[in-house]
C-alpha cells in the first residue's frame, strides 16, 4: 500500500503543486475533493483504514504516511492529513456505534473534514500547552449541553463538517461532536500563519450558547483529557510521519539541484560545503526514521507511549527542522522561492516545531519522568 | 538622528505594520509613499545621506538603519531599505555629477525607487553567487550600448525608475544606469519568496534590445566588478543592521509575551526553558551589535572591508536567525502567525542567510583567504 | 547474556574505577588480567563468541556491548574492548584454520591482547584516513615477506601478543600476522592522548626489517583493503555501542546529581536549565541506541554497510558527545574532575569522534554516494 | 606592552610547552619560577600593573592578557594568571596600606602565589554558583578570628603563600587575608581535573581552628560578597582575554597544519570541510575579542558590569569551545595527542565553561535581569 501511495502522490499528486487554489490559508476544498476523487479512482483514498474499520500498525502507518508527505498535498489527498487522521483514531477507539455510522463514516469516505477545538487564545489566558488552563464550559440544560467560549489554532475548521469540542463541564473536561457549520459556533478569523497545507487554515472561533444533544457526547462525562491521550501520542507521530516524507522530497529536490547546478568551477554537490549538507541531511531523515519505527513499535505493543512520543516529536522535529533548513541553503536564491515545495516545506517544518506541543513542553514532562523513575529507584 | 529615526519608527511607522498593502511582494508603491511623506514631515527622510551629498559614517550609519529597521516597514518608510540604499552609496562614490543629478537625487529625495540588476537565472547557468559566470552581454552600437539577456532576483525592478545593470561588454562586465519603465526590460515574473518587506518584491526580468546611450555607463568600461565591490561590503553590513534592528524588536515583543503569559503555574519567563532564550538572545544580538561596530570602523578607516564584512555578515545573520528563531519558539502558537512581525522577522532573517551571499560562499572565501594568508608567512 | 554483563559491569567491574592501576595511558595489564578473571569467573568473558567460534548476530552483539560499555573499564575486563574485538572478528572471517588456532584462540580465551597496524605517521606524509598514501612496505624474500615502515597511532601495540600489520606488497596492500614483541618492531613513544581506556594506548612504532614466514599473511596476496573492510563497518559500529553503554551511565551519575545537589533553593534537575539538559540526554541516547540497532540489522542481511556505519558512527558519535557534554555540565565543577567517570567518558568520546575516521570522512564519503546514486537514476 | 608580551612568550615561553615539569595539577613553581625570572629579565613581569600600583584600564588589559595567553604557560610566566591576578585586583581596590605592603607586594612581584577560598564541597549541599548556601564559619575571639570549615576546587592552594578565605561571621559573608602554609589549613587533596594550566591545580581544603588577627579582614565585616564583586565582573573578563590568547593559538596550530598536511589528493585546508572549520574558528575568534573589548569598556566606564560580564562570559566561554572543538577535529588524530597544546586547550577551555559561574548560571541571572528591566517598564 505504501508503494501505491507513493506512486500516486510522485505521479498524481504532485503536478498540483503549483495549482493556484493552494492559497496561504490552505488548499481549497474543491482542490481538496479533486485530490480525493483521484485517489479514490487509484484505490489509495484513507489508506490506513481497513475494510473493517480497523487501522493499519502504527509501524505499517508509518510507512503509508511518510508516503503520502512526499508532497505537502499527499496527505489531503489522500486522507491522512491532520487533524482528521487523528479525528478518526479517537473516534474509532471512543465513538458509539451510532456515534461512528454519524460522524466518523463521513471522514472515513473522505466526503468531510474535521476539527478538533481544545486550544484558547493566548491573549486571554487560555488553554496553549497547558491544558488545565481551560476556560470554555459546558453546563447541562435539560438533554443538551449548552457550550460556551472561544478556541484559537483551531485547524481546519473553516470549512469543517464534524467539530470535536473541549469544555469543562461539572465533571470536567468532556469532549463533544457536534455538526458544523453551526450558527453558534462562529469563525472569527482564519490565521495568517506561517505553514500553508491544511485545508481550512487554522481558525479562531467563538462559540456561543452551542446547544448539542447529551449522547453527542463523546465517552464519558468529565473524560476529556483521558480520550485526548488516547489521540495524542498517535497524532503526534503521524506528524512526524508526514513531515519524514516532505523533508525526504525536499532533499531528493535540494540533491537535484545541487548535482545539476554549477558554480566556482564545478557542480554544486562536488563542493563539500554543499555535500556534507546533504551528507548531514541523510543521516538527520535515517535518524527520524528509526526514532518513528521505534516509537510505533511502542505503541503497536499497547502502550500509551506519553514519553515516547514526547522524544519522537522532538527528535523528529529538530531534526527535520535542520534537514528543510540545509535544502534551503544549497538552493541558494531558489531555495526561498515558490519554484520548488523546499520554501513551502522549511516553512511547515517551523511550525511543526511548535504544534502538538513546542518542544520545550516535552523537555519539560520529560524532566519530570526522569526525576520520577529516579525517586522510584531509591531506596 | 538615530534617536529620532527610533522615536518614528516606534510611534509612527509601528501603527502601519498591520496595512494590508503590505502583500506577499513587499508593500505596495502606495503605502511606501504614504510613509515616506510622514518620514519627510518629521524630518528623518534619507537620514543617512547629509545636505552636501555626504553620507554619515558606517558607524553612525549603524544606529539610524537599526533604529530603522525596528520595524520592517521603517527602513522603506525613511529611505535606507536595500537595494536603494547601497545604490545610493555606490552613486555617490562612481557617478559623475551630471549623472548625480540626473539618476541620484530622485533617490535621495525618496522619491524612486531603484534596482542592481547583477543575478541571473540559475536555471540556465547564470551569474549567481559566482559573478564570473555572467552571460547577460552588453555590445557597442554607434553612441549606445545594446544590451541582451536575462537577469533573476532583482529586487525591487517592479516598479522602480532607476536600473543599474551589469552586462559583459568587450572590456568585461560593466554597469549601465537605465530609466524605468522600459518596454525592453520585461519584468517575466515576480517571485513568491518567503521574506516579504521589501517593495516590488524580487523579479525575473528580460532585458531584449535595450539601448543605453554611452553617457549612462557608470565609470569606467570593464570596472563593473571594481564598482560592484564598492557597493558589496558596505551594503552587506547595511544588511546587519536593519535586521538587527528588527530582531531587537521581535526580542521585545517575545519578551512581553513571556512576561504576561502563563503557563504551568507561572509567567513563561519564570521557566527558565523560555528565560534561558531570552537570555542567549541578549547574547546574540550583543554579538551581532559589536560585530557590525567593528566592521564599520573598518570601513570607516578606508579599506575596502571585504573579508571584515564576510566574517560580519556571517556572524551576525546566523546569530540574529538563532535570534528570531527562539522569538517564535518563545511564543508558541502566536509565533507563528502574522499577529506579530515576529514571524515575518524569522521569514525576512531566513532569506538574509542567503541574500549578500550564502553563508557558505562568505566561508568559502576566508578560507582561501586564511590559505593566502600563511602562505604570505612561510620563509 | 547481556543482563549479566550489566550486573557484572555493575557490581564487579565499577569498584575499579578509582584503582590506581588506571594510567593516562590506559589499564595496566595486570588490571586487565585480574578483571578478566573474575569475568571469567563470572562467564561473562568474550560474551560476543560463541562456544563454536560464531559470533552473536550484530543486533545481540549491541546489547551486550551497550552493557560492558557502562564502564570504560568494562569492555575490556569481559574482552569486548578495541581493537581486539574487532581483530577477532576479522579472523574469524578471514584466517585460515591452523591461523585461527595459533593466533585467534588466544584473544578468544582472553590470555593476549592485539594491535591493528594501519595508519601512519601524519608528520611524514603517512596514511591516515587516507589509506592509500599507505608507505610500509613489504618485500618478498624467499619463503618470508620483510616489511619496513612507520605505524603511528596504533592502539594497544604496546603489551600486544599479536600483531596484524598492513604494508603494501607488490601486489598491493596485504595483512601480516606477527607475533609480538619483536625486536623488529619497535615501540617508539605511547601517545599522550586526551582519551585513557585502551590498555596499551595509542604507540608510535617503527618497523625494521621484519621477517615474517610467507604463511602468515591473512589472505590473499593485495587483498589488505579488501580484507580491512570486513572489519571496517562491524567495528565502527561496536565502538557506537560501548561509547552508548558508556554515555547511559554517565547519564545515570549526572541525573543523581541533579537529584541530589540543590541550588538557588531547589534540587537542580528542578532547575529546567538542567532538567531540559537531561532530556536532551535521553532523546539523544535513544537516537544513538536505535540507529546502532539499524545498522547492526543491516550487518545482519549480509550486507557491507560501510554506508550505513558511517552515517550510524557519526549521528551516534556526535550524539553521545552532546550527552556526554551535558553530563559534565549539569555536574559543574565536579563534572570536570576525576571523582566520577563523567570527566573520562567526555575525553573518551572527544576522541572517538576522530577514532574509526573523523565525522567529515565520513561525510565525505556519503556525499560522494549521494551523487552516485543521483547519476544512475539520471536516464 | 601587549606586543613585547607576545614576543616573549612566542620566542620564550612557547619552548617549555614540552617541559616535564609541567604535571597534570599544573606546572611546579618550579617551572613558574624559572618562566619569572625569564619574564623579569625581559620586562614583561605583571606587566598590567603600572610602576604606581595602578592597573592598566580593562580595554588594555585584554591586549596584554591575550597575548599572555598565547600560551598555557603565558600568563602564569608573567604573572597574570587566576586567581592571581583577580587576586591582585580586588587587594589593590580593598586592602589597606598595610595589607597591600604585606599580602599585595609579593604577588606583584611574582615571588608568591595566592588563593581565593570561596568554594564548597557539592557533596555536603555546600556554596558552588550559588554562593548564599555558604557554609564556612568565622567566629570572634577576643582580637582574633577562628575558622572552620572546608572549601573545594580552590585554585592554586596547594603552594600558595596567601590565602583569601570567605567566611560567615556574624555580620555576614567576610574576607580573611591568611599566610600560607598554616597546619590549620589542610590540602586534603587536590582534585584530578580536566585543566592542567594551573600551578596548584584544584584543591580540596580543610580549614580547622585557623585563627586569624582581626586586622587580617579584607574591608569590612559581612562585606564579602560586595568585595567578591569587585573582583567578579574583572575576573571572568580576564578568563576570557587568556583563553582567546589560547585558542588564537590553537587556531595558528591547526591552519598551519591543515595547509601542510595533505589527503585525498589535495591539502586539508583545500577541502571545504576543513577550510569553512577555519573560516568559523576566525569568525567566532573575532566575535569573542569585540566581546571582551565591549565589556572591558563597560567596566573602564566605572560601572559594575554584572550582566555585561555575564554575557561576555557566556558568549566567549561557547565560541572559544566551539573554536578548540574545531582545532582538535581539524588535526585529527594528532588533534588527541599531546604533540601540540591544541589538546590542552580544548580540555582547558571545556572547564572555562563552568569556571567563574557556568553558563546556565550565568543565562539565569540575564533572565531575571531581563524581567525585572520588563517590569520597571511598565506603566
Amino acid at each position: 500500500m505504501a508503494a501505491r501511495v507513493e506512486a500516486f502522490v510522485r505521479d498524481t499528486v504532485v503536478p498540483f503543486e503549483g495549482d493556484p487554489r493552494r492559497t496561504s490559508h490552505g488548499p481549497k476544498d474543491e482542490l481538496v475533493q479533486e485530490l480525493r476523487a483521484l485517489a479514490r479512482d487509484a484505490g489509495v483514498l484513507t489508506p490506513h483504514v481497513l475494510a473493517d474499520g480497523e487501522h493499519l500498525s502504527h509501524r505499517d502507518t508509518a510507512l503509508v504516511l511518510r508516503a503520502a508527505g512526499l508532497s505537502p498535498l499527499g496527505p489531503l489527498a489522500v486522507n491522512v492529513m491532520a487533524p482528521d487522521e487523528g479525528n478518526m483514531y479517537l473516534l474509532g477507539k471512543a465513538a458509539s456505534a451510532e456515534q461512528k455510522g454519524r460522524f466518523l463514516a463521513p471522514l472515513v469516505s473522505g466526503a468531510a473534514r474535521s476539527a478538533f477545538f481544545m486550544t484558547e487564545p493566548a491573549s486571554e489566558g487560555g488553554a496553549g500547552s497547558d491544558p488545565s488552563m481551560m476556560q470554555t464550559t459546558a453546563r447541562r440544560d435539560g438533554n443538551h449541553w449548552v457550550i460556551n467560549g472561544r478556541k484559537a489554532f483551531i485547524t481546519g475548521a473553516d470549512g469543517a463538517a464534524l467539530g470535536i469540542i473541549m469544555a469543562k463541564a461539572e465533571d470536567g473536561a468532556s469532549l463533544f461532536l457536534v455538526d458544523l457549520p453551526d450558527p453558534a459556533v462562529r469563525v472569527e478569523r482564519v490565521l495568517d500563519t506561517i505553514d500553508s497545507a491544511m485545508p481550512g487554515g487554522h481558525a479562531v472561533v467563538a462559540i456561543n450558547e452551542l446547544r448539542v444533544p447529551a449522547d453527542q457526547m463523546l465517552g464519558d462525562p468529565g473524560a476529556g483529557f483521558q480520550l485526548a491521550q488516547i489521540r495524542l501520542a498517535p497524532a503526534r507521530l503521524t506528524h512526524c510521519m508526514r513531515w519524514l516524507g516532505a523533508c525526504t522530497r525536499a532533499h531528493e529536490i535540494a540533491t537535484d539541484y545541487a548535482c545539476r547546478r554549477h558554480a566556482f568551477g564545478k557542480a554544486l554537490i562536488d563542493h563539500e560545503g554543499v555535500g556534507f549538507m546533504l551528507a548531514e541531511n541523510l543521516i538527520d531523515l535515517k535518524q527520524s526514521e528509526v526514532m518513528i519505527d521505534w516509537c510505533a513499535d511502542v505503541l503497536d505493543s499497547g502502550a500509551l507511549g506519553t514519553a515516547e512520543s514526547s522524544m519522537a516529536k522532538v527528535g523528529v522535529s529538530e531534526a527535520l527542522m535542520r534537514v528543510a533548513d540545509r535544502c534551503v541553503q544549497v538552493m541558494g536564491g531558489t531555495g526561498v522561492t515558490g519554484d520548488t515545495i523546499v520554501e513551502q516545506v522549511f516553512r511547515e517544518v517551523r511550525a511543526f516545531r511548535i504544534y502538538d506541543g513546542p518542544t520545550e513542553v516535552h523537555k519539560w514532562s520529560l524532566a519530570k519522568k526522569i526525576k520520577r523513575e529516579w525517586k522510584a529507584k531509591q531506596p
